[in-house]
């Protein structure tokens, strides 16, 4: 046994620790396409912030690169580990540990699933609103990622959803941020600094999150459009109307052909329109009582007429809930359909229909092609990439980047950029920025042991 | 015309350069009542990003401590001058760069007011929510302090309404944050750490900020309680009942008498009610028809009701809009009536009634009083602290801020820690905590011009 496996046993408990050959192949990658799997040393799954803080110090003297691990349902490799580096999984750290209607937060561990925090908030009518594509990414991998999903157009992103932090420093310090209280104006706000840090700055493990009340009453309209930038232009129309959507997609024609066909849905909709469509909106509505929902619905089709929908079709609690699963699984559709890369670059939403056509007209020049949904509210577009070659890949890839960044958007909505998109990050990115944010980075991490490779180069 | 001065002129024109005697006397201070004025050497008034860049980077070359100033409204001595200092005033950068629908957000240059904000934006249907007391306040300032006010219990405060900047930094770099976008996970959030940096970290030169649809039908509920503790166990009652109120605040009766008698306010209340009344709820709704306004304001009256109020008063237009920038102006109010100094503390507000409990017995055995109005929902207790001598008030306001903190709170929730409130902090904050937020300091600003004194001591 080598000294740092004796090491790290001696703080997490033999039994908490894997190293060589005993660590099973999951813990090599996280759910990102296109990276080879890296083997880490060691394995720890430390059951305290005390036992984290321990490891980190031990690390940090020993220069071990560190990688934390949630759920490993991550799309942007940061969850993929270091050549002889230490993998921290969380799974240990699960524990709801008090949920306080009071102040509507939960204070939640890292290694919590989604899954299992709505479950825990289910009976006092509450919830907690960020809700990615996966149920089963844990709340600490929302942090890292600064995750987003469907409902962020009315309730906002892990960002503003994580109101205060117990977090570890590199150093071994472990610090308090925020807490049960939405406005501080005291200090430097370490806590939304942390939150899409993607495990480079500091490690969390403790997590104070903001609950809403749960709406009773709630439906999903869908609309098919002839042309694309209908869809797009409609958008702005819904959200300037005061019905405030808690979710807002859009969903080309391909993709709901693939998700129609894998899920074997039935929307209803007559085959000669969605042979003519070009794209989806699809509208969750949501409101106190089934009087106003009923009448926000209404409205919601009258002004889908106006903006140019071909109908608007009211789903049925099943469909409509298969059908916002089989969203939420948008990946596993891309996946399904040879996707060889996948995006979810944002831009403003007024600059999808430009985004769209180009990256289309770009994949086509290329020999290749894209397809996709995404959250049309936010101008997150979720495209997968089809192109095998992995060269001109790559040069499409930053082409659609850079567009994006001119267009005033990111390379990243909310699956970060992981050590797959920190290299595009690297090349188009303002260098001062880049720069400020490693003398940032060298501030909590002197030894620079958290999560090389992401945000920065090797 | 000493050297320094000659620069400055030089970059901003003799026009916009003021020095030694010709600098008026408004630009020695903010609103804080406590400390004493300090006249700055130089006081530039830039026109462009390019000026102020030009400007740090001539004070960090020669060490010439700066200080930004928007409208000179907060209350926490962050915009007093530095002895021998630049102050930057954003009086001339003061417009509205673009208002644009489709993405509902408006770019502005920092020094453009509150007021000015809310006319640019009315005729677009759209609204910042960031509502502090005082509407001649900048954005510019907002940004620094990260202020909240009275909307912040459904928009949130500045930091959920700021989506971008354009900053410089004390090196002279120009940087870009963020975008016409709500969803980003790119690397870490610059805006998010400058907002609230109160001037230490860089300065902002233009905000992108996030509007809202104005809603149409807006009624304001007065609630007399017999009980102080009764207000405050009525507040997370009115969250979880999903009314969504955008104004959720309470006034205590020495307060509310004060309001009352220096505006002539008829509120409609009996005077044996006001006699026997110990706070009062004020509930703002609103809704997009006036059907739905009138629902929810009886429901909110039935919930009122079931928790112990007195009665509840619907305002009429104008009686609501009084009371409520009455509200607004709860500082002035406070030198009226001889407040000795005013805290914003900030606790989980589950734990607002054993805060101002303990708080008034600790007040009382200083020899002393306080008094005050706040945001109920947010937990953001404002206090006028009535105590003459300077030792026992610091004393005094070191046991408030302690106890704040102990019971999970912030010293400030919204005007920031300034020059007034540093040196508590200091005391009082986790010196792991305050050691990482100078090195982040650094990280920004290596020669330390950026507001010496603010946040860390001089």
């Amino acid at each position: 046994m080598s000294d740092m496996t004796a090491q790290f046993a001696e703080i997490v408990g033999a039994d908490h620790l894997l190293s060589g050959d005993a660590v099973p192949e999951d813990y090599s990658h996280d759910e990102e396409l296109t990276q080879s799997p890296v083997q880490p040393a060691y394995v720890a799954k430390p059951a305290t912030a005390e036992e984290v803080a321990q490891l980190l110090k031990a690390a940090s003297e020993h220069q071990v690169p560190v990688t934390a691990r949630g759920s490993g349902s991550g799309l942007s490799g940061a969850a993929r580990p270091q050549p002889g580096g230490l993998l921290i999984s969380f799974e240990r750290m699960n524990k709801v540990l008090e949920v306080d209607t009071t102040n509507q937060v939960a204070v939640v561990q890292p290694g919590i699933t989604l899954n299992e925090l709505d479950a825990a908030t289910d009976a006092y009518g509450l919830r907690y609103m960020v809700y990615p594509g996966e149920l089963s990414a844990s709340v600490g991998g929302n942090v890292g990622t600064n995750a987003g999903g469907m409902r962020a157009v009315k309730y906002g992103v892990s960002r503003h959803n994580v109101l205060g932090l117990q977090a570890v420093l590199p150093t071994g310090q472990i610090i308090r941020t925020g807490g049960k209280i939405a406005k501080v104006s005291t200090g430097y706000d370490l806590t939304q600094l942390i939150v899409g840090s993607e495990g480079t700055l500091a490690l969390a493990t403790e997590v104070i999150v903001k609950l809403y009340p749960r709406l009773d009453h709630s439906a999903t309209v869908v609309a098919p459009f002839a042309d694309f930038d209908q869809v797009m232009t409609a958008v702005p129309a819904v959200l300037a109307a005061g019905l405030a959507p808690y979710i807002l997609e859009y969903i080309d024609n391909l993709t709901m052909a693939a998700i129609i066909h894998t899920q074997n849905l039935e929307l209803g909709i007559p085959d000669r329109i969605r042979d003519s469509c070009a794209a989806y909106l699809v509208v969750g509505l949501e409101n106190r009582t089934s009087d106003r929902l009923d009448e926000d619905v209404e409205r919601t089709g009258e002004l889908l007429a106006e903006l140019g929908a071909v109908d608007a079709y009211v789903l049925e609690g099943g469909s409509a809930r298969r059908l916002i699963e089989a969203r939420e699984k948008a990946f596993w559709t891309a996946k399904a359909i040879g996707a060889d890369d996948i995006i979810d670059t944002v831009v403003p939403r007024s600059a999808m229909p430009k985004f769209l056509s180009t990256v289309r007209g770009l994949a086509s020049a290329a020999g290749g092609g894209v397809a996709g949904c995404g959250h049309a509210g936010d101008g997150n577009v979720h495209l997968a990439i089809l192109l095998k070659d992995p060269v001109a890949r790559k040069q499409l890839m930053t082409d659609i980047f850079a567009l994006a960044m001119e267009l005033g958007g990111a390379i990243s909505g909310e699956h970060g950029l992981g050590r797959a998109k920190t290299p595009y990050y690297l090349k188009l990115e303002d260098p001062a920025k880049v720069a400020l944010m490693r003398r940032i980075k060298e501030s909590f991490d002197p030894a620079g042991i958290l999560n090389p490779g992401v945000v920065f180069g090797e």
